[in-house]
């Protein structure tokens, strides 16, 4: 069980091979429930910028056991949450493409995908996060 | 080939040759594509705030291939990087004065300017990306 | 050319292959030329107080083009370069584990190596580096 | 008077001439009296560890208002000021290569040097604080 290396692999290869089917270089980050890292990759022609927001959409997936997404909706202003990405030591991130990684119905880290448009980034962040309900630990 | 201390110096030349056309006196600097600095010089009488801000500006343009101010158009609330600013441990940049250095068609670093007004930071940052562009290399 | 993903895999493999055959999970990383990550792996049963390390051996040996094992003789009270672990933002590391990439002779990046005895660590760094040498690329 | 960009220069140019006769590339920086850089420049082929080693360097010499190798001389175990490298968040050095720019007889900032040994990095720095006596002004 867990976030294993096994698990990691199985996921950051549907990541890879989504980007790489849309055309778009990516860096995809796997979090555990800690924050810490447990993998990451940098691909080919991804900008570097991407480096910190990846592992920062994984942390704020992780650390909130929501999607980037949803936070971002609460923290516009006049929201709840608005200045939430100030928090944490500027580790939350409120655009879409982090989501967290369930399994047998726990949080079991994050995955953060940066590179491509939030459209692009979210599509290779569903394509990992499938490869966990797929083997039936969502 | 690439930034050279060469390239680094003309471009450095032509920033300071405008900012003293234009009576404002700025911070220049010039980082390659990993980010880390290549030269740097504040100009007499320009404020020590624009040290930081100015190699951030270098940093955004060189990490994200993109010139700060297009990538504040989308970090407003209700776009798309809205909160970017926050991701990259505090060093990125959403305001005019910052430029991708482009060399062969590729990403060789980035230019930032600060000191002036947004208006005059862009000009004096301009007048160094075109020395590049007039080498040919751009 | 240069350190890419394919490249980045196979230094990856090479390392965590031998990590199994030592028995000693380790964590695995890889920076370009610039100190940016390119590739992280944290095998199961590795410490996380190796992720930081591992990542800093990375970036020592691209930065300074050494071993961190060199490095560390140079650092002892006394040599040349004592307190040298200080300079780099913490981000410098003196015990064997970090090694440079280099690729048709120049420095293409870093791989540094966190887990196990730093003889073990040493094994595992030396195994990938020889996957570089082995493609004719080192 | 003053650390101005004029002198910034002067001291800087010296410092190259010097780097290129001797054959060493280093990277080179100038700092205020307040620490704030002035001026820095990585010559081609000097190792990006540098970058921050010759920042530190010349800091160090300007907060101290000392030569780094007078500190080291008095930071190693045993002496007065043993553990001093860990003070002032990690910017000072202990080791050959930065000294004070004094400017009639005032401390006017700091100047760094790193890339080579520690003989070369002073070397260098010599030639780049020589300047500043010549100019009647130390």
């Amino acid at each position: 069980g867990g976030l294993t290396e096994q698990v990691a692999h199985a996921i950051m290869k549907a990541c890879v091979t989504k980007a790489y089917e849309i055309g778009q270089p990516v860096v995809v980050t796997i979090v555990d429930d800690g924050g810490n890292l447990k993998s990451m990759m940098r691909m080919d022609g991804a900008i570097k910028g991407s480096i910190d927001i990846s592992k920062n959409k994984a942390y704020t997936a992780a650390f909130f056991h929501t999607a980037t997404e949803e936070l971002g909706k609460l923290s516009v202003p006049g929201k709840d949450l608005y200045g939430i990405e100030i928090t944490n030591r500027g580790q939350v991130v409120t655009f879409p493409g982090g989501m967290p990684i369930v399994m047998n119905g726990r949080i079991a880290g994050g995955l953060g995908i940066s590179g491509g448009s939030t459209e692009e980034d979210k599509a290779i962040c569903l394509a990992g996060i499938e490869i966990v309900e797929d083997r039936g630990e969502a």
